[in-house]
């Protein structure tokens, strides 16, 4: 499919061209088998190799295969592991830290207080959310810490992680597979799919085995991460188009490259675009600096009542998905993996248009 | 796209050819927007269109259009909403009461239990789930009753539903709109969508509102029924494409008839099916014959060696997805909405011809 369309989503999100077309083949004629992958059974050894396969890539990817982790692909969206992760990990009497640095931070801590007490660690709601806090202090008692690395909303990045003896769980939603980490770090990484892993639909869950052992509290199978993973993530129906859409995008991302390649071109992006808001009279980014996302540049106008005139430039360039989390205003590019070079530079050569003719 | 595949899946499961042609375009290129249906936001108002449209039909097909009824399409599968009934409905120190006829309902009994107190009201676990209890003593002190309708693994259905004034939650994931029942004698209605709503990833809850006025226990707002009605069924991401699949599904069952002609159509493959079975000699059902379920006929080979003749016919004749459940054995037939007179004439043909040759 060739589209002059420019897709800045921040989720459902670009997906590579190379993905749809598999997938909507798929939908049709699954493997040649004369039959649609959304009308197998999930328990064909088609599919269950679909989705043991993309469970060790996505270890693979993270470097973290062999290392005593398990990957599971469930239901439910990140909206539900704020749940699970205080459901499986908050013991009783026991307390979870979290760092709230945005919206969906905030969600997870308030959703995890309805199983434990619950302290903030650490919090840039003082500045909207447009900083990273630094040299965190971290109390000891703590069943876990808990981190949002990548703040889609604010456009906010953790560089550094805390460094704790203290299990480390974090939603890597909007970052996951854009960097390389050291993640080994993490005891417990979650994220929906549907920015660099796939479609809506389906969450990867990457869990240190270890940290599932010492869990003593009677948890709902559904709810319970250990049951997911004796059952190799079928515990019960998978979500069977997204799955088979994240393990087409982690191919695709192994193909590209790795998270390594991956890196390098989200860089390069950000670079590109983070310079265009700095230097571009009409735009300011509001985030932190040294705090900037790489995976979603946010930025306003100085003068608000041009909005109608960027906007509709921005329509006419077929730029998609541009205007920033209603929450926060202003503009957003998400510029996640799939995301070409060739659509960055589209968008500072609209901004850069927009100066010259509106300035 | 033509095949000569019969695809007896019990789920996920068959599709109307339709539906499968244009779940593909839309991965593709959806409306014509240059953009993949699975890569734009879900905040797209052709999106939120698209929900709506499918919740408002699910409610019109059940005739429970402006009846004070609310329809979610939410994620998990109708394992979450087995969590999910019992935090919204079972209030502290209250009881619930479940029919216990068969492995589905003695999940959703198992964690239902998580959250208080559950009696087992009847089961016919006596008899390996072959029947349906009848003539039900119900406590008059229950929170709610649940039942699920139609047993997939064992093949049975309840054709009549207990007299009750306490709330019946119904598990209908196999056999919802399958046939015309007065469904506001129910009060919360529930169902994976990959047999006869879409494909997996996707659950349909339809609940009466009043009954939800009544919860006083703090509940996280990603389990909390009300929540998802106040957010118009988009609290989180939905499953974008399942949710798509199902508006597909639904827009096509409308098209062709309703629940009304499906039920006549069902009557008819159900009938052809088991009066097959009855003749056959090769061949006997177990489930009680009242209590037969329109949507899956289970039945066994009364000669276990032949197993591998029959599975070598039906794999050449393009018959998939025939194998019982694993913990049940045997063969099942499941002939959803989608599934066309002309495959179950197939199948008895074969069965026919099986016992021409082999008896």
């Amino acid at each position: 499919m060739e589209t002059n369309r420019h897709n800045f989503s921040s989720g459902p999100s670009i997906l590579p061209d190379e993905v749809l077309q598999k997938a909507a083949q798929a939908v049709l004629n699954f493997n040649d088998s004369g039959l649609s992958l959304i009308e197998i059974s999930h328990r064909d050894p088609a599919f269950v190799d679909i989705i043991n396969s993309a469970r060790s890539q996505a270890l693979e990817l993270l470097n973290l295969q062999d290392k005593g982790y398990s990957a599971l692909f469930l239901q439910g969206g990140a909206s539900l592991e704020f749940v699970r992760v205080a459901y499986n990990l908050l013991s009783k009497n026991g307390t979870a830290g979290y760092i709230n640095t945005g919206s969906w931070s905030n969600n997870a801590l308030n959703e995890a207080s309805y199983f434990g007490k619950i302290v903030e660690v650490a919090s840039s709601k003082d500045k909207k959310y447009n900083y990273i806090p630094k040299n965190i202090e971290i109390p000891s008692n703590l069943d876990y810490l808990h981190i949002t690395s990548n703040n889609t909303i604010y456009g906010t990045q953790f560089k550094e992680f805390p460094q704790t003896d203290i299990p480390l769980v974090c939603d890597m939603s909007s970052d996951i597979f854009s960097r390389v980490l050291d993640f080994t770090k993490f005891d417990l990484i979650y994220a929906c799919a549907q920015k660099n892993a796939g479609t809506s639909g389906v969450n990867l869950v990457v869990v240190k085995n270890e940290l599932l052992e010492r869990i003593k509290k009677p948890i709902p199978n559904i709810m319970n991460y250990r049951k997911h993973i004796e059952r190799e993530s079928m515990y019960n129906t998978p979500s069977v188009f997204s799955v088979y859409v994240s393990y087409l995008t982690l191919n695709w991302l192994k193909d590209s490259g790795g998270v390594e390649a991956m890196e390098r071109k989200n860089r390069a992006k950000a670079h590109l675009m983070y310079s265009e808001i700095d230097r571009n009279n009409l735009f300011f980014g509001n985030a932190s600096v040294e705090d900037r996302s790489v995976m979603n540049a946010t930025f306003f106008l100085k003068d608000e009542k041009l909005a109608t005139q960027f906007n509709t430039l921005c329509l006419k360039e077929g730029i998609y998905g541009i205007n920033g989390h209603r929450t926060a205003g202003g503009y957003r590019a998400s510029i996640y993996n799939a995301m070409p070079i060739t659509s960055v530079q589209l968008l500072v050569q609209v901004m850069q248009y927009f100066e010259a003719h509106f300035g």
